[in-house]
């Protein structure tokens, strides 16, 4: 076998053997093949498709990668959430303390952010003294304690994927179903759980644009789940949006604990509760999804979720402080508001274009090597069907550098479109698959 | 303008503009896109195509990322012949001696070979003190003092081809018309010529498989040689069955004397009447192709050809005594027949498989950096259509290493396919366009 008539196969819109999958990821991994030959294969996989049999091999192999992780010590039953990414997305820092503190144990590996915002990792970091990078002992020790831990993935968990997708990203071919599907689910086997419930978003600020897409993807992904033998369950997501109001790390940690001290907005308690809902049927807890979305709610009001927040932040070094008085975070320099310039109602906020003005204040990062500056971002002040009056605020940019902030300012007006009729709003959960 | 948005387009099997095909032409040759990148975007030019615009771009940027040589010195009318490659070609050292002989100069940078044997350059390496590297200057004055040069192309001539070719053939991309044609057309154009020849080969030992892809080749360069206003003409050529009876360095070069002496055999006395005459009357000495041939085969009868050789030969630093006693030469320390086990006639001899065979005694480069064995190869005794006995031999094998050569000896054995019934002998000129 060689890598040259691999390609050669999937050039020509052939099928791949389990065989030559296997080849690749390993032969790539351990730096055999090059990444002028993996750019060429993958752009082949990108125009000519795969199909179920290749990407579940595909999937496999690059789990199998590096670490399979083995979490039977904490319960024969976790449970993973994975969200496929947005603007504004902190429904995990949210729902997942809310779950742990209904007893359900949570054990969460979460990535770094690329384009947009950081991720869940970056976010925990803006909390002084959080701990991301903890050994795997520690990490089982703490879910076993307190019901809850979040931590950074480690080094070894699929590297294929790793260098796959920082290649993709080089070469344009991150948005193709199979690719994200092998992506998300190889990671997802290899972090050991076995049951896995997907926030696939939809809309301008996510991978996938329409919701035909979002629903090959997630019968994909609930395919390769059958097939691993781990439950999955996908909940389709709006995301032309972002997510409730605040876009920036410090900025959605501050709206997170809000939510957990019960001031939700609409957007995220349909999310959560959905979410939860499956979550918690997954569990084995209680199947019926009403009564599961109350837990949720409950658990919010009741103080138990936000209770919950406090242990995991304190048990895992972080500043427990910030969390109970929210003023202590560090400020941007600048916080300059956006006017609107006439009188209507918010017809677009387009997620993708707000996501890549929040890095260009600092927020996200372009390459995995970027700092992320935690303090910067936007916070949403009018959503989208909000009537708005000429001279009221729209959002308000949290800026470091005085003239970033004034581009972004520009850029957000322009962003926001206004329609002298009424809006209605868009639906929040499009399916469940 | 990025180079992700470009692979982008291309992915989609959208147009590239100008601009597009430019920027990333020279980007690459300079070293700001990476192998990774092209690698990607050359796959899909693979995969969706480029048409006719497109490919006329890419020709023109490729030729104008190094030195565009000026032949106006020589003549006015500068003739380039080139053939798109085959086994056991040796095309170029008998018909452009007998060009030269008939007064029309000959300014011609030939290639070294890769797959296959070596190319003109390495066959002319193999006659002691050939200097095939000389500047630019000397190879003019040698045209204009005895009418003929051939060396290897400098260094600086279409860079980007020399990346992309190198890039192409480890990713599997070297079968695409459109990246064939901007390859050879690139680099006629910045060699200076004016009027073009191309001997297009066909079947199993060419990159063209069958005459309709060499047809599609065909047209698109007489069209970029039209807009490019070189006036070209392609002579399909077939290459199903070796050219002639020697593959090899040494063994080439002595079957291309002993044409010039006059024993040609019937398949390279048709190929060098066709592509000669286009040649005379692409130069403006004459219009009749039927007096072309004639006086091409008239100047090889009366020695003029074969004169106009040891003239090269000596004026480039080459020992003509191994010309006029070609026993000097240095033979392989093995010669072993290939001997037939039953009685018919030639139904097949693979091109592809022969010269892989001949690659495998040394005397071809699987990569770059290889060194050529001058001395190994192959002697066919037996062509297509002709009648063998049982014990008769079907091929000598030349080579340097004992076992290799047996090898070589079972593998010609498999690839001479021979019939119970007569075989009647392939066209050898299958079309002119």
């Amino acid at each position: 076998m060689n890598i040259q008539e691999i390609i050669g196969q999937k050039r020509d819109g052939k099928e791949l053997s389990k065989e030559e999958i296997s080849y690749f990821v390993s032969k790539y991994t351990d730096g055999t093949i090059t990444d002028y030959q993996a750019a060429a294969l993958i752009m082949s996989m990108y125009i000519n498709g795969m199909n179920e049999v290749e990407t579940t091999n595909l999937t496999l192999e690059m789990a199998s990668s590096g670490d399979i992780l083995d979490l039977s010590e904490i319960s024969n039953n976790v449970i993973d959430k994975h969200s496929t990414g947005g603007v504004g997305d902190k429904i995990t820092l949210i729902l997942l303390p809310t779950i742990a503190s209904l007893g359900i144990p949570v054990a969460k590996m979460s990535g770094r952010g690329l384009g947009f915002t950081g991720g869940t990792v970056d976010k925990l970091e803006s909390i002084p003294g959080y701990r991301t990078q903890i050994d795997i002992m520690e990490f089982i020790n703490n879910v076993k304690k307190i019901g809850i831990s979040i931590i950074g993935q480690t080094t070894n968990l699929a590297p294929a994927d790793k260098k796959m997708y920082a290649l993709r990203d080089t070469i344009n071919c991150v948005e193709s179903i199979p690719l994200i599907v092998s992506s998300i689910m190889s990671k997802k086997i290899a972090s050991g759980a076995n049951k896995i419930v997907l926030d696939v978003t939809v809309g301008s600020g996510a991978f996938m644009k329409n919701k035909e897409d979002a629903i090959k993807l997630s019968k994909m992904m609930k395919k390769i789940g059958e097939i691993t033998k781990r439950e999955t369950t996908c909940v389709l997501t709006n995301m032309n949006e972002p997510v409730g109001y605040a876009i920036g790390n410090t900025l959605e940690v501050i709206e997170a604990v809000e939510c957990l001290k019960g001031n939700v907005s609409k957007d995220i308690k349909e999310i959560i509760t959905t979410i939860g809902s499956y979550i918690i049927k997954l569990s084995g807890k209680n199947d019926n999804l009403e009564e599961n979305k109350k837990m949720i709610l409950d658990n919010i009001e009741n103080g138990k979720a936000y209770n919950k927040f406090l242990e995991l932040i304190q048990n895992q070094g972080g500043d427990t402080e910030y969390i109970k008085n929210l003023d202590k975070f560090e400020k941007a320099k600048y916080i300059m508001p956006v006017v609107s310039e006439k009188d209507g109602f918010i017809e677009e906020i387009n997620a993708e274009k707000i996501g890549k003005v929040s890095v260009m204040l600092g927020a996200g990062r372009i390459k995995k090597e970027d700092d992320i500056d935690k303090t910067v971002g936007i916070i949403l002040n009018k959503k989208i069907s909000d009537k708005v009056q000429k001279g009221e605020v729209l959002a308000y940019v949290h800026a470091n550098d005085e003239q970033k902030g004034k581009e972004a300012v520009e850029k957000i007006k322009e962003i926001y479109k206004i329609s002298e009729m009424k809006i209605e709003k868009e639906k929040i959960i499009l399916g469940v698959i």
